[in-house]
């Protein structure tokens, strides 16, 4: 027996062990034991045993997320709220007129309430004075800037990294299991698709979200370029999710998950398909780790959709017993496999 | 030396061969050797190249293709139109009043120059009558059916069967080259969705297209359902093209092909991204095996993309020459890798 082979009859079982492990190792280890977690993987092992009763087919594996408040948090404003608030303090000097108009008088002054008391009039002249009259690129600099500068409030984190790790883990987990994964949100989809990939895996052709008009011209340096206008052109929530994978995905999700009324008609359409499918809203109920907030919350609602799931038996998850975790201890280790 | 051993030996040579020959097949065998045949090699040569000059990430390699007249043929008229003229027929038992009301009493007596007289208004009643008031599901079973049972009238074959055999080489040669292909067609996506996966090996979620109004809805079976409405939201030609390319997929491509004015903007948009680049066009030149026609068609109009292809130098496809075959020979074999 020469040298090596010692080496290897003595290697060979740590890497036995090594890989035993690897192989056991929980891919939703945040997922405390549950009823919930047992639900999803039974789901994912259901339509993915071939010769199985539930086999679904991997091209018909698509799995839509909504974002606010289902993939990262949502409090206490939505992230793109308070990076249309910091634009807005941004642009101000280049727009002395604000002091006197609102809602950027109030904005200006700190007072996000009053701002908003303006109603959709309001929020369509913020959109249109942080989201328009710039050209994609210039959006995807300053979205990019505000992403990686701009710290929330309470966790003193950039907002990107206050994504929920166990649903990290669940896009991966799907994903292994030959899913493909969709955001449907009403969000920005140029906003989104800004950090979809390095903290989510998601690359930006599957992402969905509201979007607003976009207008192609020759620019003054002779190049083409595509302008960003003051003007909604499709809202991504409530009855526009359904339309929405209808139109960018054109297939029926087999998985959905959410976490308010505005995902309601999303999990409807997914749950109308034939086959086995799995609905999920996930329940904000942690105040000392994230927030607790549901019927009465002025963001991500959760009332009738939360009576739905109860009645049909779609899987609820309640963030303070379900959950070991809620955002990346490490915020280098724990951006999922897009970072 | 033991039997198997021997058997090896005489096996070997003739592995040998099958592999080199399966390794020095021409992917692109439709093609005939040109200039425009080498441009398509030697770009995708270039950016799949690891540490090369030109190389491209696998994730950024997006390649756009027009359907009408560059995946499939578009003469006499669009297939979706003669679909709709079909359709027209087929409902008109249900419309008496049509006899006496256009665009549809011209359509009824085959006089279709008549019909389109009209102009837009004619077109859009032709598209609400035939392609709204029914559910998305119910539309995707009258498009099967008509695809299934339809006939060219100049050849006599299903229209999903009048595709470029060139071009099914060309998506399945830059898919084996990590290429991810998209539809970007003036063409309704809904129509478009229903062969391109059987057809082209796209799936629906690469399928970009004009498209109508959707409306979600609890049906009369208490289930949900998305209804189509009788009114055009988004077209996707022209200007529509780099507009739709940048809500639906979100970056630049690398690579666009086209073959009519409609895919100028498309190409310019592709052309303007930094880095390596493929423009191509198709001429249409062989009346003998398809048409011949450019600057002075009705359909497929090749005017101003045409002298921008030239004084660019992006690739033009002489069909005639370029080409050595042009639909699949057996349709039983010649429906690309998606069939």
């Amino acid at each position: 027996m020469r040298a090596g082979n010692i080496g290897q009859l003595i290697a060979l079982p740590i890497l036995s062990q090594l890989f035993t492990s690897a192989v056991t190792a929980d891919p939703l280890a945040s997922w405390n034991t549950s009823v919930s977690k047992e639900a999803i993987t039974r789901f994912v092992e259901a339509v993915t045993t071939q010769g199985g009763p539930e086999f679904v087919s991997p091209d018909e594996r698509i799995a839509v997320f909504d974002n606010d408040g289902t993939l990262w948090a949502e409090q206490p404003v939505y992230f793109q709220f308070a990076f249309a608030l910091d634009r807005v303090a941004a642009l101000a000097p280049h727009h002395p007129d604000w002091e006197k108009s609102e809602p950027f008088r109030s904005i200006l002054n700190g007072d996000i309430k009053t701002a908003l008391a303006t109603g959709e009039k309001g929020i369509v002249a913020i959109v249109a004075a942080t989201h328009a009259g710039i050209t994609t690129d210039q959006f995807a600099s300053i979205a990019d800037g505000w992403l990686g500068a701009a710290q929330h409030p309470r966790f003193n984190r950039p907002y990107a990294e206050l994504v929920y790790q166990p649903m990290l883990e669940l896009l991966a987990y799907l994903r292994a299991n030959g899913f493909k994964t969709f955001i449907v949100s009403g969000g920005g989809v140029e906003f989104m698709r800004r950090f979809a990939g390095r903290v989510y895996g998601i690359p930006p052709e599957q992402v969905i979200g509201s979007s607003g008009g976009v207008r192609f011209e020759i620019g003054a340096d002779g190049q083409p370029q595509l302008v960003k206008e003051p003007k909604v052109e499709f809202v991504d929530d409530g009855q526009g999710k359904p339309v929405g994978i209808n139109r960018f995905i054109g297939r029926q999700p087999i998985f959905a998950f959410g976490n308010s009324d505005g995902d309601l008609e999303m999990l409807q359409y997914t749950a109308a398909g034939k086959g086995a499918r799995f609905l999920g809203l996930i329940h904000h109920t942690d105040s000392d780790r994230e927030w607790a907030y549901d019927r009465a919350s002025h963001v991500g609602k959760l009332d009738k959709a939360l009576d739905e799931a109860t009645a049909r038996g779609w899987t609820v998850i309640d963030m303070k017993t379900d959950w070991n975790t809620v955002f990346p201890l490490n915020a280098q280790d724990g951006q999922g496999e897009g970072k």
